[in-house]
């Protein structure tokens, strides 16, 4: 378990010969500020206090296509800590998604990506960890970090951001946070390489990654399996920017409190169609501690004055809508009801997270939006055999 | 007038200590391959010909915070040829964005970028320019290299795409796509730094820069003035990623012909909120080469078959819209006449680019999309005095 910390040292200088550090944000126009650009977002009425930026700590699993950029942005916003986990090397294949570059081939992701980030920005502070965290060692240590590695000692992260390539690594995430009643974002892009999404998972209060069979990610397969067989998943810098851009985008909502922060957002690069929803949690959830979660946010709820309570469910339970889907903007229920993607035979209880609304004649063949050419039996039964 | 243009040496090694040359895209799934991810989407049946990305060029004008980003995806994608235009230097105020570091501070954009770009893909041709595209000598030369710098040297390059920060510089490229006939791409980011857009531009086809008042990026006020006054536009990674990744990957889709080709595609980040939409050129258009190319498209229709004409019309004209403006995907006629956003008092034969649909009640207060809190009168003020 290869571990490196670093704290971050008053008036030090290992940012590499990058800029010295900078001890307080200011919003001053000068072309030597990085961070005139950003402190503006209070001058236009965005954010009311961009400083409180550097108060959070956000741990990131997987730093490959999505989970790399997604670091680059937090670090380049002034972020207060980032926790990096991946177990990969950076390889020539990588070169086709941005930030690793051909000289760091060969290196840990991790290792390369602490660098190029610290350079970049030595205001943040870094803790990389070189593991898998689906072992059951690492798992206890992973959990330990999440609980304890905030950015002051002890107190938990804010945030865990989920831009792993695997079903195991997602439900591992999941359980831990579930567990911890940790909040987390979940990302993913699709094996041909031109759909993603990003989603919001509060435990207890919205869907968890296995409340509803995860059919969007599950077409992707792990790289590990695929290249055995001499194949290997599409990917596109376009793609796996946009969905960082979008995730990070849905932290600074979220952390900075501006904006709708979304539950689920989805990019469908085809028809540039991305869809909004939110979904309540599953009462019979098979994660115990999900299960759990959901009995004290009903508690919490339940003891809120009344207003503020129905505000709370508002934001999430749809009334109307038994599965809780609740089509925040672009798609109306009537567009769903006429929606015409191939629904596949659904095992009871078990609903399609979407379908692609039908348009003119002459538009490509409607897909579901992760679509991978397989049956939903096909995908179930592969996650069986994970 | 600064330039610098290099050729691929065969075998040649000045791509600076990154990797050594492909003469030839393979599909073969091995950890040394930079394309193997993709050549994939040949397998996935989402591009059938990507070898074919290698025979494009590609001008870029603006390498900030959307064309520097713009400019890295081309490059990993592994585009043929990319010319950049940029007169400005890197200041730290810039590392809130992706792309550029700290150690570059100083080096002109064009300079620093050519450098890491061709670091990370030395397949690629690139011919840089620093200077200001706007002075009457530098937009000849500029014209001059959009119609000879093709891969081959003599033909023109394939796409022109806007990434500039100013309305003068638009209005130039503008000026000079519609005289060469150059199809062309504008992208934007709002000064509040929280929205977004691009537009395709076919000269004669759809409306260009100069057919309907550019509403949508008028309020980007150029830094250079911002900046005497000690203010500054926001700016974030985020939206400028999303806006090069979205521009890009409609980029991919033009050039490799794959998926829909928007027209227009909004990015709202407080909202999320994807608005799309196409329209048709404006006959009373005050350039005089806009309605040259109109009267030549016309003709090229009527000389059409019969179906294939309807098809082309059908792509861009919405028969019962006099200003031509098509809602492709989200949003409904229904919408956007329910939509509230403060409609600013026209001019004849002027209209708004869209407005946020009214949504739920607690929502966010409604804005038009690139709201810069001043009246359409103040704005058209604003860009005579440019």
């Amino acid at each position: 378990m290869a571990e490196s910390r670093s704290r971050r040292a008053v008036g030090g200088g290992d940012g590499g010969g990058g800029r010295v550090r900078i001890e307080k944000m200011s919003p001053e126009v000068v072309d030597s500020n990085p961070y005139s650009r950003l402190m503006a977002l209070k001058r236009m009425g965005i954010v009311s206090d961009y400083e409180k930026i550097r108060t959070f700590a956000v741990a990131i699993v997987g730093v490959g296509g999505v989970g790399s950029v997604t670091a680059e942005m937090l670090t380049r916003c002034g972020i207060g800590k980032l926790l990096l986990f991946d177990y990969d090397k950076v390889e020539l294949a990588n070169m086709n998604r941005l930030f690793f570059q051909p000289h760091q081939a060969g290196l840990s992701k991790v290792q390369a990506a602490e660098y190029t980030l610290r350079n970049i920005n030595p205001d943040v502070l870094f803790e990389v960890h070189n593991y898998n965290i689906t072992t059951v060692e690492n798992f206890q240590h992973f959990m330990g970090r999440i609980s304890n590695g905030g950015l002051e000692e002890g107190k938990p992260v804010d945030l865990v951001l989920s831009c792993v390539d695997n079903f195991e690594a997602r439900m591992t995430i999941n359980t831990a946070c579930n567990e911890l009643g940790q909040t987390w974002m979940e990302s993913g892009v699709s094996e041909n390489a031109v759909s993603g999404h990003i989603q919001l998972i509060i435990p207890g209060e919205s869907a968890c990654f296995a409340c509803a069979p995860p059919l969007v990610v599950a077409a992707n397969i792990d790289e590990k399996t695929l290249k055995r067989e001499g194949v290997c998943a599409a990917s596109l810098p376009t793609t796996m920017g946009v969905v960082a851009g979008i995730l990070v985008q849905n932290v600074l909502k979220f952390l900075l409190n501006f904006g709708t922060v979304s539950f689920y957002l989805g990019y469908n690069a085809m028809q540039d169609f991305f869809p909004t929803m939110s979904m309540k949690p599953n009462p019979q959830c098979d994660d115990r501690n999900c299960r759990k979660q959901q009995e004290e946010y009903k508690k919490k709820v339940a003891a809120l004055p009344k207003q503020e309570a129905a505000q709370e469910e508002e934001e999430i339970i749809h009334e109307d809508n038994e599965w809780g889907i609740e089509l925040v903007s672009e798609v109306s229920e009537e567009e769903l009801k006429n929606s015409s993607g191939p629904i596949p035979d659904l095992p009871e209880g078990i609903t399609v997270a979407y379908t692609i609304p039908k348009k003119q004649e002459d538009s490509v063949a409607e897909v579901t939006v992760e679509d991978s050419g397989e049956s939903l039996e096909d995908l179930m039964a592969k996650m069986k055999n994970m």
